[in-house]
């Protein structure tokens, strides 16, 4: 029987409670499959700060390093706000597990599921046309990480920049990432950029060009990324794949998270040239609601699905989970966000979900 | 009796046709208020690039000094799009007109008219819940203008940069725009940034806190430029003022634009310190339906009374336009893409549409 190796970063808000639906999951899916998963849990963000002063404890960094992937939750909230920038959880956990894996391709798939259309905050012929989209960011680069930056000059001429930047070379591996993921789903790649402005983008444009026609059958479009979130408004169901830079990728994801209008669905996966990744939920801590067993786990537990599927290689198990969530929406097991305010009193809890999915795995 | 110098492009596309309402509207200003405007006409964009070999020839840029201000049509079309993006209309005119008369205060209007919400692409109940909002654009720094920016290097280790860039100074002038704008209007200006990444918001929040100390009646709330996209989406009502970069304000601008669901009701003004100003529809040239007489002459001239408004000082006259057009809408008189599929041979032409408006005044 195969062991794996996994790192469990729960951190803040509901990430704790969401976190358990998912581990019940991974128990499930190893009985179910005959696998082994040894989950070695560390503290990550605010918690971390709490009990070991830095959102990033070394601790947690090593048993990252050791392990074939990380599940993560979510982390931040208002205890954490005050601290300078480069403290607080979001900076110094996520973007430097980012920067320090190298996790360069982001996958945030946004869908609007059957039945579920009326969550969409489209109008509903819009929303009845269907989305179904899969947005690669690249996350370890451009603006994000781009040097120099910095503040400099007194008084009123004093003065920030921020570098924004791309090689060839870390376009065309996110490139390659979209295309291989269109030629398994829609075969359409629409490039998000503003070449009209930036030369970031124009070198984006000839980059993605390059890569496409090692990929005849995928339809390749750019978009600018002011029309793009026009457009997902008016028409939704005309893309497949976007691929973005980072910092249109996480304005794009958003706008596409939002438009299925249940963000506690969404899965995301960081991935790395070697397939190592940090799997996390779209949605964030959500301090407002945490403690109260009302949270969805599903996006926390669709992203253990992804990291089966994409670190583990685990198909079949992923393909399982996968259609439990499907099975389980159909059957109208769903927490309260997803209800209508009128059928609220049926919503079951963040474990009565994650109980009923582990069930029919 | 007062005269004014109006320095008119037209451009390409459908600028032309709805420039013609626009004039018509002029003059009918002229009588009603004993005004005299002096329009001289100079050629922009792709037409300029037809006419004379670039888009912003030196005679229209003299034109435009020589006047009070410009009233813009719309520019660029396929013809031009294979161009080299330096001598393309939109950069080679829009954007060097922006630069060289230092217009950085870019006021983007965009609002759902009553008995129109069906056109918004949002969920009915949501768009019933109202949306106005000012969306005020720095236009002239940021990563459009930042120095340096190129391409540099061979091969795969070839890359691209851009640089954002914001002084204290920049950051000051339009922050103090939009709360001027918001203190005559919702009293609540929301700065869209993206703090928790970029030092360039850093020194944005900074400074608009600054501000914000100044006008005491108006509320500031600060949102990253992701959240903004969905909340949007979820809350339009809750915005009044927005205030953003150069970049960030091309992508909510339009994401407000389609919102609305008609497009071709939007004026937008950019204005330097000297209220000089530019004054162009926040729709494109759409070619597709240009020389038909269909499209919406409103936003045009919509934007000529924002020029009379904001450059020329003639609020009266502007009023009347602005009641004039909402009337005509209240009255019903819609050209085509108003309308549902079903009552669109009730479609009025561009020219009803223009003279409708003008008889008003
Ligand atoms: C927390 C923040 C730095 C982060 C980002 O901008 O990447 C978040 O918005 C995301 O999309 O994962
Ligand atoms: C044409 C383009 C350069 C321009 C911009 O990005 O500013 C346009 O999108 C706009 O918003 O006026």
């Amino acid at each position: 029987m195969s062991n794996y190796n996994i790192a469990v970063l729960a951190g803040d808000g509901i990430g704790p409670e969401v976190m358990q639906e998912a581990k019940k999951v991974l128990s499930a899916v190893e009985q179910a499959f005959d696998l082994s998963f040894t989950l070695k849990e560390f503290d990550v963000g605010g918690i971390a700060i709490d009990n070991h002063g830095q959102a990033l404890p070394p601790a947690t960094l090593k048993g990252c390093e050791d392990a074939q992937a990380i599940l993560f939750g979510s982390i931040g909230g208002p205890k954490w706000d005050s601290l300078p920038l480069e403290e607080r959880p979001e900076r110094a956990a996520l973007l430097a597990l980012r920067g320090h894996f190298d996790l360069f391709s982001n996958l945030r798939p946004a869908k609007i599921y059957p039945g579920l259309e009326a969550l969409s905050p489209l109008r509903a012929d819009i929303a009845a046309s269907g989305f179904d989209v899969l947005v690669i960011r690249e996350l370890t680069s451009g603006i994000y990480f781009g040097q120099p930056k910095g503040i400099e000059g007194e008084g009123e001429e004093q003065f920030a920049y921020d570098t924004m930047r791309y090689s060839k070379k870390e376009i065309r591996r996110i490139a390659i990432s979209a295309f291989e993921a269109a030629q398994k789903r829609g075969k359409k790649v629409t490039s998000v950029d503003k070449a009209n402005v930036l030369l970031c983008s124009r070198l984006w444009r000839e980059v993605t060009e390059e890569v496409a026609k090692d990929y005849p059958e995928v339809t390749l479009e750019h978009i600018y990324i002011d029309n793009a979130t026009m457009q997902l408004l008016r028409y939704p169901s005309d893309f497949d794949v976007m691929l973005c830079s980072n910092l249109f990728g996480d304005i794009i994801s958003d706008e596409c998270a939002m438009i299925t209008g249940s963000m506690g669905l969404l899965p995301s996966a960081s991935i790395n040239s070697e397939n190592f990744g940090l799997y996390e939920p779209a949605g964030g801590s959500a301090p407002d609601i945490a403690g109260k067993g009302i949270a969805n786990p599903i996006a926390q537990i669709l992203s253990a699905s992804m990291l089966l599927r994409f670190s583990l290689n685990l198909t079949e198990a992923a393909d399982a989970i996968d259609a439990a969530v499907v099975k389980t929406l159909a059957d109208g097991i769903l927490t309260g966000e997803l209800l209508s305010a009128e059928n609220r009193d049926q919503a079951k809890s963040t474990s009565e979900v994650g109980d009923y999915i582990a069930n029919i795995i």
